[in-house]
C-alpha cells in the first residue's frame, strides 16, 4: 500500500508521501482541492476504516473498493458519489492487464484506489503540481473528470493495439499453417469479451452521471462529461466492431481450408482417376494364364500404350469439361 | 417436512423445531422478529394452510409455492411480499442441483420454503443467534435480504465452477480424442439455459422490488437491495460471457477438425500421387508380352529407376511450390 | 355447428343444448352468469348475426371469429372485450393440432367459440355444475378466465411432448444412422416457429388486459390474471429455450459427422499410406527385364521383405508421434 | 399517364378519364368525396404541379411521389396526410413486382398515384360504382383506408406463394441434384429482405397513423385501422418466420451433403482397407525372385487364398464392430 | 489549408477566398448569410483560434473538429450548433474514402470543415451565387441543411456502387475459382462496418436535431429535417441489407464448394471401387506360384474377364440404386 496526497488551489500545490492513513490525513490543509491516492489494496483495511470515518462512507462502498471483481457503476450517496470502473494496461510483456480503480468524490475531496502500484496517473500529477490547463482552476469533480479521462483514454491505446492483432488474425485465417491460430484466437476473444464488459457498464453509469442532480458536480463539467460519454460510446462501438470481425475469422478460416481442401482432392481425384484404369491393364497383361492370345501379338504392346494413351486423354478432356481443371 | 422458528429482537435470540405447525406457531412470542422455515415441501398442505390462516396468504401464493418449476418473481399483496426464487446449489457427486426457495415477508415475520433438506441457512442463523454483524439490529426485511444474499452468493460458486470446465472444454475442442465431448458440451449448454432461466428473471423482480412503494421494506435497506441487483446482473453477465463462450466452442472444434483432416488429407493426397504414377510404370514391365523389346535393354531396369526418380522429384518439387508440403 | 347454454349463480346452475342460436337465446334466463358456447364455425353465419344483434357486437369482430388465422388478440369494445386465441391440444395420432378460440365477455355473459367439436371445455362445465371451488361464486371476468387458464395449462402439455422430443433428436444428432433425422427436425422447427407465433402476441395481449381500465373485469381478477400471464411468459420462454436447443441440434450433427468423417479419412489414410510404397516395392520385383541383378541374389527376397518391415515400423512410428494413431 | 376521377356521395357516383389535369379537376363536382388517380408517374410533372396548386401540396411530397425508391411513411401536412408505400404483385410470369402507391388524403378528397397502369383498384371502384358495402356512406378517410386494405390483402398473396416456394426449397435442401438450387435460395433470401423493408416501416407508420389527432380521419376508423395494423404486423411476422425458415436451409443442405458425403466416404474406405492389404500380398507373389521357396510349394497358392480369406473377414468383423458398416 | 467566404441575402451574393483567417474574416459584411469554410486540417491552429474568439466556440468543439475519429453528432452550446459527421466520396481509383465535415452554425452565419481540398460542395456554391432555388431565400438552418443533404445523397451513390459489388461476391461466391474471394470479401465487410459506424450515429443525432427547441432552427425547416432524417434512415437499412447478404456469401461459398466437394468425391469413390477389385484378381493371376491349376485352363483368361465384367456390371447397378450415379 503506497499513500500519497495532493492539495491544490488556483495559487498553489503541494504533494506528499506517507506510509500511514493517520500521517495522511494530517497534512490535509483546509480550503482548495485534495486529492488523496491509495495504490495497492492489500492491507488497507486499516486505512480505509480510517478513511471511512473521516469522510462519512458507507460499509457497502468499502466492500466495493476491495471486490475487484466488481462491475463498474456511479452510486450516488448522501456526501459523496461513488464511482468504480477498470484500467486496461499493457503490462512489461505486453500483454493487456485488467485493474479496477475506484473514486470517492466530496465537494472538496477526491479519494482514489488503484489495484496495484504504477504510475499511471503521474501525468495528472505533473499538470497539477506544474499548473498546465484549466485543472488548478476548476473544482473536485473536474480532477474526478480528469481521472476518469486519463483511463479511457488508455481503452484506446489497448483497443488500437487489438485492431492490429485482429488484422493479423485475418490474414492468418486465410494462410494458417501455424497450430497456435485457434487458441490463440479464442484468447483474443475472450479478452474482447472482457473489455466489453469493463466498457458497457461504464457507459451506462457515465449517462446516469450526466442525469443526477447532485451538488457535488458542477454544471459546467457538462460538455466535459458529455465527451468523456462519446469516448466510452466510441470504445464500446468498437469493441462491437472488432467482435464482429474476430466472429468472421473462424467462418473465413474453414471456408479457407474447405477451399484449399478442394482443390488437393481434386488433384487426388485426378491423379487417381486417371492411372486406376491403366494400372488395371497394365496388370491384366502381367497375369500369367498359359492361353492369352493377345501376349503373342507382335504388336499388342505397342497397342496397349495406345489404348491407355486414348483412355488418359479421354479422361483429362471430361475433366476439363467438368471444370475440375 | 422439517419446521423450525427463531424468534430475536437487539437484545436477544432464541431457535426452536417443532413436528407440526400447530406447535411450530404457538413458540411465537410478541415484539421482535420471527422467522419460520419450512424444510421440504412434500405433505406440507395441511401447515400450509394454518400458515395461511394465521398470516392472510392468498391461495395462490401457496399454489406457487408448491409448484416448484415456477419462474422467480416477486409480488405484493396486501399485508406480505411475496418472493421466489431458486438455489443453485452442488450436489455431493459435485453435479448442479436447483432448488426452489420461496420468501413471505411481513412486517415483523419471515417465512422461508426450501424444497428439501440441507443446511444452506445455516450460516444465517449463527449470524442470528451469534448476533454477528447488523443482522439483530435490522427488521424482517433485512432478513429477507439476508437470505436472498446467501443464495446469490451460491450463483457466483456453481458459476466460478462451470467457468473451470467451460476452459476444460475449450482445450478439448482442439484436441477432442474423447467421444463424450459433444455430449458433455450439450449438457453445459442446457445447464446454462437453465441457469439463465433462473437468473434473468430475478433481475427484473429485484429491480420492481427496489421500485415498490411498500411500508414492509425500509428506505435503510436500499444500498443493500441496490448491491443484490448488481450481483445479479453480474451473475447475468456472465452467464452470457459463459453462453457466448460455449456456443464458439463448437465451432472451434468443428474448425480444428477441418484443420486436422486436411492435413491428414493432404499426406494421403501427397503419398498416392508421388506412388501411383511409378506403381504403374513398373506394372508395364510386368506385362508378359512377348514383344516388349525394353526388356531386353541391358541398362532398361536402371533407366526405369531414373524415369521413376525424376517423376517423384518432380512432383515433390511441385508440390513445394503449391505450399502443399 | 353445436349449441350450448349454461346459467349459474352461487345457489344453482343448469345447462342446455339447442340446434339453433333462436331457440338458444330463448334458454336465457335474468340474473346469474349466463355462458353460450358455439362448437364449429362452419354454416354459422346466421347464428353469429342473431348473436350480434343481441349482444351488440361490432362487424369487425365476426370477421375475426370466423378468420381462423388471426393471430392472438384482446380487443376492447364499448359492452365487451373481445378475446381471441388459440387451442394446441394432440389429436388421436398424437400430432400437435392448433384451433382458435374465441371469447367476448360482457357484464354478465361469456360467449365462446370454438374451431371444432371437442370436449376440451368439459372440465370447467363440470365446475361449475358440481359447484366446485369458487367458479360459482365469482363473475364472468372469472369463467373467462378459467376458460383461458385451461387453455394455456394444454400448452404446458405439449411443450413437454416437444421437449421430450427434442432430447431424443440431440440423441439421434450424435448416432443418426436414420435418413429421416432432417426432415422430422425441420418440422419440430417449424412446429415450434408456430408455437411461438401462438405465445408471444398472447403475453403482449394478457399484459393489455392487466392494465386496462373497464368496469367488466373486476379488480379482484387481479392476482389470477398476474398469474396467468406469468404461466404464459413461462410457456413463452420454454419455447425459446426449445427453440435455442433445437438450433444447435443441426450443427452438432455436423460436428458429429465430421468428428466421425475425420476418425474413418484417417484410418483410410494410414492403410493406404503403409500399403502404397511396399506395394509399389513388390511390382518393382514383379517387373520382367531381363537385365535386373537383384533378382538372382540368393537372399534378396528375404531383403526385401526386411526392408518393407523396417518402412511400414517407421511409418507406424511417424504416425504416432503425429497423434494420428 | 392515365388519369381518372370518382365522386360518389351516399344517394349516388360517377366515374370520368381524362387526357389532362386540366381536365379531370374540371369535372370536380361540389359535395360528396373525390377520387382522383394518377397511373404512371411519367411525364406527369405537369399534371402534379397543377395538382400541387389546387391542393397546397408541399414541394417535398412531390419529391416523395417521384421518387419510387422511398421508403413508406405516414407524413401529417397542414391539410392532408400524404401516405406512401408499396404494392406487392405477380406479374404475368409469375415473378414478383413492387411497385410504389402514393395517397393524399384530404377532407373530401383522395389522390392516387400508381407506378404503372394496371387493374389493381378495379374492385375498389366496382363497390363504390355499385355501391356494394358501407363505402358510400363512410368518408375519404374510409376510401384511402379502403385502399390500403387491398394493397395489404395483396401482400398475403405473395406471402403465401413464397410460403409454397420455402417448403419447395426444404425438400431440394435434402435431395438436392440441381444446380439452381443455391443461386434460386440466394433470390428468394433477397427477395423477402425487399419485401421485410416494405412491411416493417408499413407497420411503424400504421400505428402513427393511429395516434395522429387529425380532423382528415374521423374516429369511427379506429377499429378499421387496427384491423389494418393487425394485419400488417401479422405480414410482418410472417415474413420473419420464412426468413428463419430459408436460413435454415442452406445449413440443412450443407448437413446433408455432409451426411451423404460420409456414407461414400465409408464405402470408399471400406472397399479400399479391404483390398489393399490383399492386392498387397498378391504383388508380393508376382516377384520374379530367383529364390522364392514359397513359390514351389504345391499347397501355397491355396494357402495364400486363405490368409487373404481371413483378412478380409477379420477386417470386416473389425468394421462392424466400429459400427462402421 | 484553403479559406473560403460566401455572403448573400435574397437580393445578392459574393464570394471570396483568402490566405488567412484574418483577412478572410474582414470580408464579412452586415446584414444576410456568411458562409465561411475551411478545407484542411493541417496548421489550422491558428485559424481556428480566430475563429474560435470572433464566434464564442468552445475549446471542446475545436478539438472535436480536431479530431477527424470522432464519431457523427449534434451538439447544442449557447450561440450555435455544433454538426460533425463524415463525407463517403470515391477517390481516383474507385476506391472508397471516408472524410469528417464538421459545421457551425449560427444565427447567421454557417462554418464548415473538411478534411482534405476537394469540390463536394461545387454544387451547393453554384446554388447560391446562380440563385437557383430558394437557397437565396432562407436562412442559414436551411444553408447547413443543404450541405448535409448533399453528403447523406453520397452516401447513396457509395452503397450503389457497394450494392453491384456484393452481386457480383455472390457469383463468385458459387463459382469461385479466383484466390482473392476471400481477402476481397473480408475488406467489404470492414468497409460496411465503417460505413454502418457513419450512418446510425447520424440517424440518432438527426432525431435529436428535429426534438431540439432552439432558435437557430426556424420551424419551417422541419420537413427538410424530416426528408434528411427519412433518407439516413434508408442508408441506414440499406447497409444492415447489405451485411445481411454478405454475411451469408461465405456460409453460399462454403455449401458450394462442399457440394462440388461430394460429386468430386463420389467421382473418385466409384472409379476406386470399381477397378480395386478387379485389379486384384489381376494381381492374383499375376502370382508365380508353381502349382497354380487355373493358369493352364485353356479358357481361364476368357473367363476371368467374364467374371471381372459381371463384378463391374454390378457395382454400376448397386450404385444407380443408392442414387450415387
Amino acid at each position: 500500500m503506497q499513500l500519497s496526497i495532493i492539495g491544490y488551489d488556483p495559487s498553489g500545490a503541494w504533494m506528499r508521501q506517507a506510509g500511514t492513513m493517520e500521517e495522511l490525513l494530517g497534512y490535509r490543509s483546509s480550503g482548495g482541492i485534495t486529492w488523496i491516492n491509495v495504490n495497492g489494496l492489500k492491507d488497507c483495511g486499516e486505512a480505509l476504516s480510517r478513511l471511512s470515518e473521516t469522510y462519512g462512507v458507507h460499509p457497502l462502498t468499502l466492500e466495493d473498493i476491495l471486490n475487484t471483481e466488481h462491475r463498474p457503476k456511479v452510486e450516488e450517496f448522501d456526501d459523496y458519489i461513488f464511482i468504480t470502473f477498470k484500467l486496461i494496461k499493457a503490462n512489461s510483456e505486453r500483454r493487456i492487464e485488467i485493474e479496477q480503480v475506484s473514486i470517492i468524490l466530496t465537494k472538496d475531496t477526491v479519494i482514489t484506489f488503484q489495484e496495484s502500484h504504477g504510475p499511471f496517473f503521474e501525468p495528472i500529477r505533473r499538470r497539477i503540481l506544474g499548473n498546465v490547463g484549466r485543472i488548478r482552476k476548476m473544482g473536485s469533480d473536474y480532477l474526478a473528470y480528469a481521472i476518469m479521462d486519463s483511463v479511457i483514454d488508455g481503452y484506446f491505446v489497448a483497443l488500437d493495439d487489438i485492431g492490429t492483432k485482429i488484422e493479423d488474425f485475418e490474414d492468418r485465417a486465410i494462410l494458417d499453417n501455424d497450430a497456435s491460430f485457434i487458441p490463440d484466437l479464442q484468447d483474443m476473444k475472450q479478452l474482447l469479451l472482457k473489455i466489453r464488459r469493463i466498457v458497457w457498464p461504464l457507459r451506462e453509469n457515465l449517462s446516469s452521471l450526466q442525469r443526477m442532480e447532485t451538488p457535488l458536480v458542477n454544471e459546467n463539467l457538462d460538455p466535459f462529461l458529455k465527451d468523456l460519454y462519446d469516448n466510452v460510446l466510441q470504445a464500446a462501438e468498437t469493441v462491437e466492431t472488432y467482435r464482429e470481425l474476430l466472429s468472421g475469422v473462424l467462418e473465413v478460416n474453414m471456408s479457407a481450408v474447405s477451399n484449399r481442401m478442394n482443390s488437393v482432392m481434386k488433384v487426388l481425384t485426378i491423379i487417381s482417376t486417371i492411372f486406376i484404369p491403366i494400372t488395371f491393364i497394365v496388370g491384366v497383361y502381367g497375369m500369367n494364364f498359359s492361353n492369352m492370345p493377345e501376349l503373342d501379338y507382335p504388336y499388342a504392346y505397342y497397342v496397349t500404350w495406345g489404348v491407355m494413351f486414348v483412355i488418359v486423354i479421354g479422361m483429362i478432356v471430361y475433366f476439363k469439361r467438368k471444370k475440375w481443371i
